[in-house]
């Protein structure tokens, strides 16, 4: 029985699985990433992790067909390094070559955002899709294009990063050097600040009141879980908030017109409520009203996302 | 010897061509479009000059591979219908369906920016690339993108119009009907804005002087030439634009990461003078310093462009 085996790199945890060829998780594994001894140490226990969910799944190594990494960072294919990986205090490591040091099947690597589009796409919400998008909302927005059920990466690899769409020329310094990307207002952290905003105006308010006080104890839920009972601060929140994630999406419709949008991350994790504001802001925003636009979904393959999605690379 | 007929459709005139198999153009014929005539009038138009682009070039209709069609339009490829197409007062006009009634060969349809980019793709700047973008700088900006020498047109068939991208969240009202789309400031019509406030600021100045006290009489040349010239207010202007160039530009880089971005309309015309700005400002807004950057050219395909593209519609 063929596997593939995906391994999900975290700055926390590593975790690995063998996939079947329908896409099953058939086992699961995981040890801590513990970045700090050096990325050969991470490298050798990622091999270890492997050989373990082979065995695991019951599969010799002559049976596992690839292993697919999703990191945390950015893969250059043409160099066969990994560029940059800021929570691993990778740069430029030769991540394919040490864990051939180990292991002698087909290795494949991308980012994390990437493999999560990938997921979706065999196992999740877009499925069958011709094209679709993956968002994912988190501290910053990742995000992956999935063509025909395969990633588009661009031509050098570093394609499908929209979190850095400027959708405010000028505004609000990115951890990237610019100003005025996407991520600064429609990620988690962009949430984040429209709740500390409304804590500092309303101090007596019920977003102040739930963060004891404290805004750095505030974070997305609180926002999130405050507009769902009805808050009418939270609720303006929200409907800023809302309207940042559409004018980035809205982007991503006119320039790639894809079937579907699938959105992941900690703010997807409002499900409905963020679905149903999401698709009425997103018809706003259409230039053809008279043509279809992307159904818009949420993500499903959710914690298993980073194995599925890395043991299908290569496929 | 096959051949494909080329049709560019435009306000004023309708253009056609054959085109051999290795791209060459073998004949041109024109006639006015005049579409106060009602489309059935100009369909039959562009029907016999398909025709007589096959004879001029010595090929009998069985010698027609297919006839392209590029409009300045949105054409719907699931109901077979222009959507719309603003200059021609087209609203779901069954163009292919109207094409048959004279011809039976295999008509396509597609927007005149989208047909461009396949012109350069296929005998242009960005022939032989994995993957390019073309951005057409004319009234508002006109996009296509170009992947595996194929058009990427999206699920629906509106994707490529990236002149919606959104760069200015609440800023300029567009055509569209929404505000901040990037072709209100990096579009021809962008720069001209840029130099009638200079032109109110400094009526004594080089772009004043120019357009003869006129702010109405301001063209994008005028702009580009004073700003060639050294004119330091018009150099002012240009370093704006292309500052707004780059930023949507930008937002292509991070989302598609193409082999090749190429710049045609009325814009480029500025040449080397606007390419060597451009290439500085992408350069400076890369995220991943370490990776290669699209190569940023100039179309060359000219007034040719919507006969070769559109020929090569369907191949």
């Amino acid at each position: 029985m063929m596997v593939s085996i995906g391994i999900d790199v975290g700055g926390t945890g590593l975790k690995a699985g063998a996939v079947s060829e329908r896409g099953e998780i058939l086992s699961k594994v995981s040890c801590p990433t513990l970045p700090e001894r050096g990325f050969e140490a991470v490298v050798a226990d990622m091999a270890r992790l492997a050989v373990r969910a082979a065995e695991e799944a019951g599969a010799a190594m002559e049976e596992v067909r690839s292993v697919g990494i999703g990191i945390p960072g950015v893969h250059d294919p043409a160099r066969n390094l990994v560029v940059r990986c800021v929570n691993l205090y990778w740069k430029d490591v030769p991540l394919i070559d040490e864990m051939h040091r180990y292991l002698s099947v087909p290795v494949y690597v991308d980012n994390d955002a990437t493999v999560a589009g990938l997921a979706e796409s065999v196992a999740g919400a877009s499925r069958g899709m011709h094209s679709s998008v993956l968002i994912t909302l988190g501290t910053g927005i990742g995000s992956a294009i999935i063509i025909d059920g395969r990633i588009y990466a661009g031509a050098h690899g570093c394609g499908g990063e929209m979190g850095h769409i400027i959708t405010h020329a000028g505004g609000i310094l990115c951890s990237c050097g610019h100003r005025g990307c996407w991520e600064r207002y429609a990620s988690a952290s962009g949430l984040i600040r429209l709740g500390q905003e409304i804590a500092k105006r309303n101090p007596d308010g019920v977003i102040a009141r739930k963060s004891g006080g404290n805004p750095e104890a505030i974070d997305a839920r609180m926002v999130l879980d405050s507009a769902k009972e009805g808050d009418p601060d939270a609720m303006q929140a929200f409907e800023t908030y809302t309207e940042e994630l559409a004018i980035g999406l809205s982007s991503i419709v006119v320039a790639l017109d894809p079937e579907m949008i699938v959105l992941g991350g900690g703010v997807a994790g409002a499900g409905e409520f963020l679905l149903q504001a999401v698709r009425k802001k997103i018809a706003e925003y259409a230039i053809f009203p008279d043509m279809p636009l992307p159904r818009i979904e949420l993500a499903i393959t959710g914690n298993d996302a980073g194995i599925i999605g890395a043991a299908h690379l290569g496929r």
